[in-house]
């Protein structure tokens, strides 16, 4: 087999098989293939497609170019979730403390990540004393005494979809469906779960800017899931305006706390119910509406905000924080101010992140520090209305000297009009393995 | 600037500025972006074209990339030639010659290539004691005082184009218009001369297959030359067939002696006769067919021979070859046998090609040795008849184990049948900066 015909193949818009994956796969991996023909093959991707037969035989390749890690020693069904990222989703912290507090496992390993804020792990190392990096026995002992552990990713899962989406990065070809889909799915297929909950955000603050867009990947990924022996559901979730009232890394993790306790924003704990609903599906728990509803008692009866707390403490957390949250770190306070009379009709969620990340919220490259105390507070979102001179949010950071663009490219990114727009649904559809549905308003309403 | 930007816009169809152009052909030359960004470029361009603007400033960066050429010190207008390549092409042999003969000087640098055959270089060097090395002082001197000099390509023209030209090949980007056409004429460019003819086959043993591909890229060429300031014409000649009676080496310089006396095959002399005179036509000697005639007339008065013949003295060749042909080296000959009795229909040259190439005609990497005496003499070609048993073609080969395959092979791009059909004409068309004409057949029979 050569390389070049593989290139010329995809190219020309032919399929290949799976064995000419698997050995480009492996070779790309062991270095045989070199960086050059990998960046030609994925741009010819970019343009070509690759139909499921092929994603899925580049997802199972890229999962077992590494480490599989083996969860066998939890006991029960083992459920995963994913999120394809957004402004303020603290959703994490939340829902895998109701999934637990319901008697399912929640073994999760999260990721650093790049972007905006910090990812899950950035977000509880905000909790001072939480240990993020535990050996793989300590971990699977307290997932089976407790049912919950949150760490850091370990291991050297799907080596070559690292290897892939590094180079990706810098050739201009990360924005092609089969490519993101087998990405996303490789990696969580080698960490080892027996099911997976998917959440695909769309609207202006995801990488997926139309529903159509985010149901494409969300249906070609649970396609993969399936085909790879992984109950896979996805539901298609708006990200036109932030999630809940905060983005940042501190300040999300004591928006998390609220919520577990009942006393959240309605959106994020709406998300959340949806999602701890659809892992508790997956586990077998029952029909989608019982878990829905056994996922809104873990809440009203505190037993999700308990099984944080058990876990905060097991960690090696101050759970002192948890009883007062106001002990987490604080930074300065800067108003954003309303320019005019209005409501918010739409929020341009993509900037916003990039005005967190400003404040020194987020990380460009592996190597920054995040400043745990730096976000954004979001004192109206998209339908309130705001009179001039009004507060419409509070930036927190310890840059003074960046304020003033943040705060402008805030209101720039805040559109206000003299007309209310009716709202967009939260949840927008669930997808399964041979069911799309649109959610509608009295499901979401549950 | 960054490469992945300029990916980006190449990828999504937009049209990058020629500073960004300058950029990244410098930046790749220098190695500081990297083959990865490239490919992935080159890729993209594969799919979404170039304009104009684009190639014509791909093609100035390259040809900047490294040595100009300095013609000056060579006396008149000097005009460049080049083919896009076929099956027995030894043009540039006769008609440089022709062009000398009527005054205007050829200071032509050929290179050794890959392929079937080798390259006018490796052609010359069948004459023993013929030297393609020479000074630059040396080279200009002798086309100052006989009008002629042809020898292999020293120096480190278009670097760029070298270096893009291998990553090419490795990445299944060579087929590309644009890429094409940039490649040539950065090349032809840095070579110096005032105008540029270019030879476009199309055809079974051309790269571009049909005449609508060839003079889309006949087209394109001559705009760069024109826009580069060189006065660029393109004739569209047909390569369905092979060109004249022979493909090899030693055998080809034979063919192209006979030529120049005015004894070579119709169609070989045909093409050298345009070819010639649009040389002379780009040297301002005339209107094109006052030109086509100068260039006719050196043949049949012997001045183009004598030409040749003062070259070969100069540059140290053993003319005894020219004055005895039969002096040139010849291998063990092989009959390939009509299987069948009717006429050529269609001959898959590059297939013959590939034949000749087995036979030890060609190379396929630059330290390949080539044999000289290797290679295929036509005796029948499209259009004419044939009866089974009867020799359609000599392979010459010191390698009797290929003869059984090759002669086969041969046998097997040969299309027989019982109806005769319309012969194609030599010369489809001719491109200038204005006009694309068909050439009549009035014309081609000039």
């Amino acid at each position: 087999m050569r390389m070049y015909d593989l290139i010329e193949k995809k190219k020309l818009g032919n399929t290949l098989s799976q064995e000419e994956i698997d050995w480009m796969i492996a070779g790309y991996t062991d270095g045989t293939i070199p960086d050059y023909q990998m960046s030609a093959f994925l741009m010819a991707v970019c343009f070509q497609g690759m139909n499921t037969q092929e994603i899925t035989a580049m997802t199972l390749a890229m999962a077992h170019s590494g480490e599989m890690a083996d969860l066998s020693a939890i006991h029960g069904v083992k459920v995963d979730k994913h999120s394809t990222g957004g402004v303020g989703d603290k959703t994490t912290l939340i829902a895998a403390p109701m999934v637990a507090a319901c008697g399912v496992p929640m073994a999760k390993m999260s990721g650093r990540g790049l972007g905006f804020t910090g990812g899950t792990v950035d977000k509880l190392e905000s909790i001072p004393g939480y240990r993020t990096a535990l050996p793989r026995e300590e971990f699977f002992r307290i997932v089976n005494e407790i049912g919950i552990s949150l760490i850091g990713q370990s291991g050297e899962l799907a080596v070559a979809d690292k290897k892939i989406y590094a180079l990706r990065d810098v050739t201009a070809t990360v924005d092609s469906l089969p490519l993101i889909a087998s990405s996303i799915m490789s990696k969580k297929i080698a960490a080892g779960a027996d099911a997976i909950l998917l959440d695909v955000k769309t609207g202006s603050g995801a990488f997926m800017k139309t529903q159509q867009d985010a149901t494409a990947l969300a249906k070609t990924m649970v396609d993969i899931g399936e085909q790879a022996g992984r109950k896979t559901v996805a539901l298609i979730t708006n990200m036109d305006v932030p999630l809940g009232d905060t983005a940042g890394n501190a300040i999300e993790v004591q928006e998390a706390i609220h919520t577990l306790m009942g006393k959240g924003p309605q959106d994020l704990t709406e998300l959340c119910v949806h999602l701890a609903g659809n892992m508790l599906f997956l586990a077998g728990k029952g029909k989608i509406e019982e878990c829905l509803e056994l996922a809104q008692k873990s809440i009203t009866e505190g037993t999700a905000y308990q099984k944080f707390y058990q876990m905060v403490e097991r960690q090696g957390g101050d759970v002192s924080y948890l009883e007062d949250p106001s002990k987490f770190p604080t930074a300065p306070e800067y108003a954003v101010l309303a320019q005019e009379d209005g409501f918010i009709v739409s929020m341009q969620t993509e900037e916003i992140g990039a005005v967190a990340a400003m404040l020194g919220a987020g990380r460009e490259k592996k190597e920054d520090t995040i400043d745990p105390a730096a976000g954004i507070r979001f004192l109206k979102k998209t339908g309130d209305s705001v009179c001039k001179g009004e507060p419409i949010a509070i930036l927190y950071t310890h840059c003074p000297h960046v304020v003033q663009d943040a705060s402008e490219r805030y209101q720039t990114a805040v559109t206000l009009s003299q007309q209310k727009q009716a709202p967009i649904p939260l949840i927008l559809a669930r997808v399964t393995a041979d069911n799309i549905s649109t959610t509608t308003m009295e499901e979401r309403k549950l």
